[in-house]
């Protein structure tokens, strides 16, 4: 088994975030995303949308997108749970870790597609309005992200889950992006401190 | 239980395909989304991120977001399906539900999103160039694709599931966003026609 890794990228560290909560360790195989290796043929023909993370099993299958991997390895190592623990708790754990997804990873992630120098050839047409008009849905996500925190220790719920994680590497993702956390935002920031204390938030 | 659902868009769709592929019925209360019902403070209480489906359980939980519903029901009720049998299964069904999701569902909504002028009081801005651009990376989603289904009968194996049910909510939503399937993807357009002809594909 080995996991074609891509560096400081917010998705491949949600899986090392993922996998070092679990105490599982994978071998790891770099890929230069500065030098468009995901873009190479040889890369295609590992993971046709040319994305990274990917996990390659010893039978040759590969598994891409950073959740499905995570949940491969829920299913092999079950403890501690990530993704929930009753078909009730699982809902809401993939509620949350979607909502993170869909109205914060996505428009911080638009943000630095669209308006930063470094994507243009990765993002192409880069629309700098897009990625202005992705900044306040940022913000708006974070606000209801306060007002759920202000409820509970953890995004999903009374348990560290798969939605921190890709709520924490979101949140840290906004300083190369160059988006402030307000200060008014106090939940979130008590529930990053914390989640930011994890050893598991070193990987 | 009560499933909120918003008629033709393609999320509400998709949970609906899911509930008649398992026999499953549930009582619908419906959401104006011309009326912006779904924007209202009462919908706000609901679902924070006013999206439809969500699902509101009998003890008052409530489930956003199409798959995280679709997997609370394969949870009460696993036959037949539509996740996966095993964990390599299931990462499979997954990690093509996701490719289907971010680049093709995704980009298709975009067109409709950004260039639709039902949806200017929806989506504040309207970034014409964005929703130009998306419509690029939404053919080139099916053209992977088309080399996909060349080798096997479903979007992710062997057997139907959850990814054909977005895969096939988004090739039909093409037809009011003014897309049109390109005649030479074959493989997409038998897969399509078999999975149009299943009684699921009419809810």
């Amino acid at each position: 088994m080995k996991l074609y890794d891509g560096g400081r990228a917010p998705n491949p560290r949600r899986v090392r975030i993922f996998l070092a909560e679990k105490g599982i360790s994978v071998p790891i195989e770099p890929i230069d995303l500065g030098a468009l290796q995901h873009k190479s043929d040889a890369y295609r023909a590992i993971n046709p949308v040319q994305r990274v993370p990917a996990l390659e099993l010893d039978d040759g299958t590969v598994i891409g997108e950073s959740i499905a991997i995570c949940r491969y390895f829920e299913a092999l190592q079950p403890e501690p749970p990530l993704f929930g623990r009753d078909p009730k708790e699982r809902a809401v754990v993939e509620m949350w870790e979607r909502r993170v997804e869909f109205h914060f990873l996505a428009p911080v992630s638009n943000v630095f597609r669209h308006l930063h120098p470094a994507m243009s050839q990765m993002e192409v047409p880069q629309v700098a309005d897009y990625g202005e008009a992705s900044k306040p849905k940022a913000f708006a996500f974070l606000e209801i992200l306060d007002r759920e925190l202000a409820g509970r220790p953890f995004v999903a719920g009374d348990r560290f889950s798969v939605a921190d994680i890709t709520a924490l590497v979101t949140v840290d993702f906004m300083k190369p992006v160059k988006l402030a956390m307000p200060d008014n935002l106090a939940h979130v920031r008590r529930w990053h401190s914390e989640v930011s204390a994890r050893p598991s938030a070193k990987a």
